[in-house]
């Protein structure tokens, strides 16, 4: 059911020594696979403005506060963006707004026709009061390009894929599996951690599209088991390292979407960003695994781009049938 | 985190013969559990009668067409509803009614104070086009009590399970489980099926009750090696006797959803219903069992039931609010 028109398989073959039993898995980039997706974007944007007379797809990225890490993120998404030919928006409101203000410029941004994709950028830096599930709601669901209102939760929970956004992470984790060229349907597919944002999704989408899936936490009683079992592992617990080599089945593919920061004296900033996974066990048994950096974080950017170049689709499709 | 208050433990322990590893499974008797509910909301609907001059909760069964299935399922329903207390009216719309025409009743409904509660009985029996998806996500989510609308989907797959109403049926299984008092937190449990009305959101209780929990369906590769590693076992596939006992782990909760029909000729009708679990096969190694019928059926009208007192007792403190 995976239906996004997928990129050249342009990862190697792993390289592997059979005589002792010690594999290097591939290593499934995601800057590589986000560029590409990314290109491939550009064109259609360039396309759609030789078509429609100059029409760009439109993004809002709503930010209340000030918060560094969120600034950063913006930053990148803004910067994503402007290589596509995205018309993106930055709106910072102060840390002082209330919720009912912040509810107010989101419905305005609902009924803005240049706006295709609109996000709420979490968490909300606020000195009031502010519910944050109210707000990610109040975005219309067709502007939703996070994915990650309740109606698009629904549908992609109860399998109307096509019917909705899906949400940047686990879509770009869709992608990396794709690029393995590992099918997904039939297969065992075991993914950690239930958040909105990755775990939760990431089962309905390797659901749907026909993985037999387990779906493990922290009240988990066995990990080890479970993640030998594992086809296809896609984790996202947020604690450093915390998936060992020994665990993964041989061959597995292996999707880390942890960003976790662990001290390291050797680096000037004095520390250094690893994924939930132990990277240089895994290596040893999987037989596709993802690097951190540069594997998921840059295909979410990638994604969001996806979603909104999609919904920008959808509007000029709505206003040629008119 | 599952919150229902437990009813009295009212099974007994299974007959159990060690010598020849031959057990018998207790039967968690739906029919029993079922009369217990409505026994306790029907006291409840008094204490709303006597506290609120005459107040009694609103259920709306609304049906296009006449089929005969659908007759049965909401004569049992509107049964259920008066044994309780429940002002249950059923709403038969001709099938040569459009579309538009069961929106505006369903909108209708839902700006009617006096419904708790409104179901569209599926399948539609129409003779024009219906979108079911868009009939049944026009039900208010405040009325939705067989939370089957996207946004109570929505709010169920991410684990808000106290803003949603939950499905019917897996509500029921969930019931039935805690019957058992096996605990459902850090055991392995296996759902057969997905579908909306039972599988998926059997999945999303499971797991939000902190089970380590696997899907499975017509794609999955090894069932019978799935199935033993559930010590909670829901079946909800629609294939007549599918689960056989041999791969059932020893001791599971055995749930079983199925309602099918075959041929047996020494019945007068000619057919009698099994489920989706070979009864006599399972009987033998599961710990818990429910029956077909009499198990996991009446459990769903029961929750309906329980659900229109719970939208009831919202609005009641809604009422008492403002």
């Amino acid at each position: 059911m995976w239906c996004f028109s997928r990129l050249p398989l342009r990862i190697g073959h792993a390289s592997r020594r059979h005589g002792d039993r010690r594999f290097v898995a591939t290593v499934v980039s995601g800057n590589k696979t986000a560029r590409l997706v990314k290109q491939r974007l550009a064109q259609q944007v360039e396309q759609m403005q030789t078509q429609f007379s100059g029409f760009r797809p439109g993004l809002v990225v709503l930010q209340v506060g000030d918060r560094d890490d969120s600034n950063l993120y913006i930053s990148s998404k803004l910067k994503a963006a402007a290589e596509i030919g995205i018309n993106a928006k930055h709106i910072r409101l102060p840390s002082c707004t209330s919720e009912d203000q912040v509810l107010r410029a989101v419905l305005a941004l609902n009924e803005d026709p240049e706006v295709h994709g609109l996000i709420v950028q979490l968490p909300l830096d606020s000195e009031k009061p502010m519910d944050q599930e109210l707000i990610t709601n109040a975005v219309s669901p067709l502007k939703d390009v996070d994915g990650l209102s309740c109606v698009n939760a629904g549908r992609l929970s109860r399998g109307e894929l096509r019917d909705c956004f899906l949400p940047c992470t686990p879509q770009g984790c869709m992608e990396l599996i794709a690029q393995t060229g590992v099918p997904v349907s039939g297969q065992n597919a075991v993914v950690i951690g239930r958040s909105k944002i990755v775990g939760a999704p990431m089962h309905d989408l390797l659901l749907w599209n026909h993985a037999t899936v387990t779906v493990c936490h922290s009240r988990t009683a066995d990990l080890p088991l479970q993640v030998s079992r594992a086809d296809i592992l896609v984790v996202g617990m947020g604690r450093a390292e915390m998936v060992r080599g020994e665990w993964i089945k041989e061959g597995a593919v292996v999707i880390d979407c942890g960003i976790n920061y662990v001290p390291d004296p050797s680096r000037s900033s004095g520390k250094r960003v690893v994924g939930d996974v132990h990277y240089a066990s895994a290596n040893e048994r999987a037989g596709f695994l993802t690097p951190v950096p540069g594997g998921v974080g840059p295909m979410t950017v990638a994604m969001l781009m996806q979603n909104t170049v999609i919904s920008a689709k959808r509007s000029l499709q709505d206003r040629t049938r008119t």
